[in-house]
């Protein structure tokens, strides 16, 4: 039999996916009880993952040191970027603030090892990079979880993964796939700060969908679907 | 200021995660309404993308002939990965229901364009592969969306991505990241299903945890997080 979702736990899901935000700014500087990250780091444990492998693992980062040496190494690679802009866009992306390795509670590195033989590769053969797809679903587990708490994430990708590996000790084999600052917020944006700074827009739902094969679109469908979906969406907004 | 969740809201994330299971038995005959099916690609739609760049697409699959062929893609690649286990472990391998391609509603191909500049390049320069991670946080908030609306998601990566990309016209520059079969189901099992059937047991949290740097484990502190954590488990699996 299945277990239904009512009204407001199902509305819990949509406000979690339509209000959760990347975040950068607003980081409270309260700490994050141990057992709001215990549930965060549960939630993203409870993953789907191919063969049942759970190949991920998480490295929780408190340590103010190592966090310097993380943030140092954003600022060289954020430099860098910085550079390939120029102009109007430069100018926009000097404005953007993408970290708060520093600022946040707590700083928790996803890591995956591939080469691990539990699940005994079942589903890996054909497509072995459902491995490290496990460990993302994980951080999206987390990264909702966390916003049903008050809790924000901000996943940080400007950092060279070979400095983030030296810092962190962490071996050749395994593939580090995401480093999250975490923390109480005091407030969470209702559209992307992306959106806003103008840096870029959504998408209309309707235009990432195709029928029955690629390229063969639908439009009347596809904003038909689109339509059908914004009541979730203003349910979630609120 | 912060939008807080109500318990009720909370508990039904917390449900969603810990009753989500990949299904691949239990699909029921009926079919699935295009507003439940736009509710959850739209909440796949809103995930956290590096830059904005929202770099996912879906296709929306139902033809019948279209979904034989990926049938026989999987009869072909399932039988190679039988071949693999011998004794216990293959006879264990063939009572695995491991697809829904036929019985299922309707498929959902999911791919990633990392070639696409939406997002202008932003958080891509250290870690291009966050585009491919993208999608599959766009998976993950779909699949979550899916189980509270009663919905079953199974995920078949036993697939040549080769024969699949033939079969959906994909182009070479596009990502296969996922072949999704989704409908409504007679039962959501309590535990997944490779557990009960002992193919692989769940991993106990503490043993995912490390502390600052990679290979520093703490077993007392990682034991008292795990325990923490159980409330979570136990409100959601109720």
């Amino acid at each position: 039999m299945v277990s239904r979702f009512s009204d407001v736990e199902r509305r819990g899901v949509y406000r979690a996916i339509y209000e959760r935000r990347d975040v950068r700014s607003h980081f409270a500087a309260e700490p994050l009880p141990d057992d709001v990250l215990a549930r965060i780091l549960s939630a993203a444990h409870h993953a789907p993952s191919v063969g049942f492998m759970q190949p991920w693992e998480f490295i929780v980062i408190t340590d103010p040191a190592i966090r310097a040496a993380v943030k140092r190494r954003f600022d060289d690679a954020n430099r860098r970027a910085a550079e390939l802009y120029a102009g109007d866009r430069r100018r926009r992306y000097e404005t953007l603030k993408l970290e708060a390795i520093v600022a946040s509670a707590v700083n928790v590195c996803v890591t995956c090892d591939p080469t691990a033989t539990r699940g005994h590769g079942l589903g890996r053969q054909t497509m072995p990079e459902t491995a490290i797809y496990s460990a993302v679903c994980a951080i999206q587990n987390g990264w909702l979880a966390a916003r049903a708490e008050g809790v924000g994430v901000g996943w940080v990708s400007i950092i060279d993964p070979r400095g983030l590996r030296q810092i962190l000790d962490v071996p050749d084999h395994v593939v580090i796939i995401a480093y999250l600052c975490l923390g109480y917020v005091t407030d969470f944006e209702t559209e992307p700060e992306l959106a806003t700074k103008g840096w870029e827009q959504r998408v209309p739902l309707a235009e990432t969908l195709h029928f029955d094969r690629y390229g063969r679109v639908d439009g009347a469908r596809a904003r038909a679907l689109a339509t059908l979906s914004e009541a979730a969406r203003i349910e979630g907004a609120r």
